[in-house]
């Protein structure tokens, strides 16, 4: 296996220390448009088989090119969704493997956005699953850790644990709290505001996909490992659009811990216009608002040594046990940020979020997972995902409610 | 009397088209960076009075060579408060008389700043007062509705109706809600962010200048003309640095009527950094996060069509009256949207504030109101401004509580 790491952010640098502890592949090319970004990830592993490389990730040529010239099978994609369909369509027409942790960009119903669902995450990169089938390519879709862990969760519990499904809930939350500065999210703000300003989609069994209104059906869900209660709300995520296409639920929703505090920045964000990516004039300049907010704000990736606190990603499932009990089981995996800064160097956010390509990675590598096609983590076994992960040094938990 | 304006914005523009109905002046000539909205407000008037001229507000020699050219005696300043100081050398060099709405910034104390004042609103005007008066020139500084006539309110109270006033308060509120609009600031969202994030200053006869965090001192006043309560904060405001100067009182604070969702909105402004006016980089730019956010908001200047209500600048005085009962007066002037759009084509807020600089230019014009050096507005008589305003048709009010 020869791996194309494009990105080399917090989750791409996370992505290429914790590879380099396996022997699954040959080369893992590391690939930024900061030459010098790029170089830093590949040299800090002080492992012969990483180099560097500058890429344009909005040109799909310039994916292809690299991938040609490193003899690359598989594309992992770790920079901001806005660059998925050029990595995507780059990975493809190289030959390569795709896999990514965000799906191509959702765009709202025009006349209804908070009823019916546009364009949906993932909907430019399904619209071509039977291209890539039919040439015998592999792109597996969301597998970070949410989604992706989130996923195997899912697809472990309609398995292993229930005979019927009612509802699948990815439930997120953490009690990060970072020193010294009075606002200071601990990932992508650009991404985040992405996924809370849009319209949240739920999928129903007998309705199918459809949008509420931004932070609908607030709940506070108590999160295990000391984090504890986290107001949650809906947020348009993968998992709800990848979940009901391979496995039987009634109901599937996202929820994300955001709590009060950053709900309001959020909501204070979008009445301002200020989460638009749209340019705006100001003096002889035009620039995207939400790019002006993300310059900002200290970069999550360099926050590691001023976090304190764990970080908690999970689904929750309810319906009939094996033994047709009503049950309702929260599946879910914590990292404790000064674990994951001690072992590798990493914030906990993402080192849990890079931790899940590269188990998926090292499947593929031996073949325990093989598909064509657009595929999602649940399209795939749960059982050696999840044991690799316990292998790796970071267990999943399991809580009855 | 010849008048430059230097600023055809909002108040710019209402300011020529008040000055256009009075016979006290020769000539007016509306300067501004952008020569199309200078032409725009000058031949708006319909008046041949009036003159459109191009200026860089940020360079003296160009006020002072605009002054020379057209031998100009005023010079009224309504840009922004960062101009204050280029402005006001630019007419001294030239000769003329100065006015303006707000005075020159104001900078925190570097280690104590929510105590102790640091360089204060206006110090840099002040510092120079003698060598206006030793010149025969005059500076009349704050000369908007805030400060402005809530100092001429100071005045009238202190001469007219109190024998010994214990506190001066500013309050100043509003109902006006602009349709269409999640959120739409009716004044300089610059400005607003300017008064309301630096530290609040507060006078004490037995203690001087200091200041307190922002927003302290919340309270509830309930505003006249069916207005009603709004919660009000103490911000920095001119007035608490000008009336201590001319009126004998043992306090003197301003409290904006900012209401909750504004307070919320500036205080998340801050946490993220985005009010402030230090360039960050962006891309391959550089931009200042306070001037994008007002860059992502309607023009107030373009929202009066839109607006409705009306807004309410006051001065709230306590203390002894003339037969030493304990009185709490509030004198108020009120501006309903309605009147203002019908009669100047001027949003209330804007109108407002525009009115009081050419009622003062007229007293100045008919040598009423005389003087030199940097004087505020509570230097001068009260009695003929606040006749003339009756005579511009927007009577003031008074009311005891």
């Amino acid at each position: 296996m020869r791996v194309l790491l494009v990105g080399a952010g917090g989750v791409g640098a996370a992505a290429a220390g914790i590879a380099a502890r396996r022997d699954f592949f040959d080369a893992f090319v590391v690939a930024d448009h900061d030459a010098a970004r790029a170089e830093k990830a590949a040299s800090g592993t002080g492992d012969p088989r990483f180099v560097a490389a500058r890429v344009d990730a909005s040109a799909p040529e310039a994916v292809a090119a690299l991938c040609r010239e490193h003899g690359i099978t598989h594309v992992l994609n770790a920079v901001d969704p806005r660059f998925v369909m050029s990595i995507f369509s780059g990975a493809y027409a190289a030959g390569a493997d795709y896999l990514d942790m965000a799906m191509s960009l959702s765009s709202p119903h025009p006349e209804r956005p908070y009823r019916d669902c546009g364009v949906k995450l993932g909907d430019e990169q399904f619209a071509v699953a039977d291209d890539w089938a039919a040439n015998g390519r592999l792109a597996l879709v969301g597998i970070g850790v949410e989604p992706g862990l989130s996923d195997v969760f899912a697809r472990y519990a309609a398995d292993h644990l229930f005979s019927r499904v009612d509802e699948i809930g990815v439930r997120d939350g953490a009690n990060l709290v970072v020193d010294g500065y009075d606002f200071a999210p601990t990932f992508s703000i650009w991404t985040t505001i992405e996924e809370c300003l849009n319209p949240p989609v739920v999928w129903e069994a007998d309705r199918g996909w459809y949008t509420t209104e931004p932070f609908s059906e607030p709940e506070v869900f108590d999160f295990p490992a000391g984090i504890g209660p986290v107001e949650c709300v809906n947020v348009e995520h993968e998992e709800v659009l990848l979940i009901p296409r391979w496995v039987k639920a009634r109901r599937v929703t996202f929820k994300y811990g955001l709590g009060n505090e950053f709900i309001e920045v959020l909501k204070t964000l979008h009445k301002l216009g200020l989460d638009s990516t749209g340019p705006v004039k100001v003096g002889g300049v035009s620039v995207a608002p939400r790019d002006v907010v993300a310059a900002c704000l200290p970069d999550p990736a360099t926050l590691g040594e001023r976090m304190r606190g764990k970080t908690c990603a999970g689904t929750l499932v309810t319906g009939l046990d094996r033994s047709n009990q009503y049950k309702s089981i929260y599946l879910y995996h914590v990292v404790d940020n000064e674990w994951s800064m001690r072992e590798y160097g990493s914030q906990a956010v993402v080192w849990q979020t890079a931790v899940n390509p590269i188990v998926a990675l090292e499947l593929l590598a031996s073949g325990t997972w093989s598909g064509v096609g657009v595929l999602g983590p649940e399209a795939f076994d749960a059982v050696p995902f999840l044991d690799k992960l316990v292998e790796y040094g970071s267990p999943w938990g399991i809580r009855e409610q």
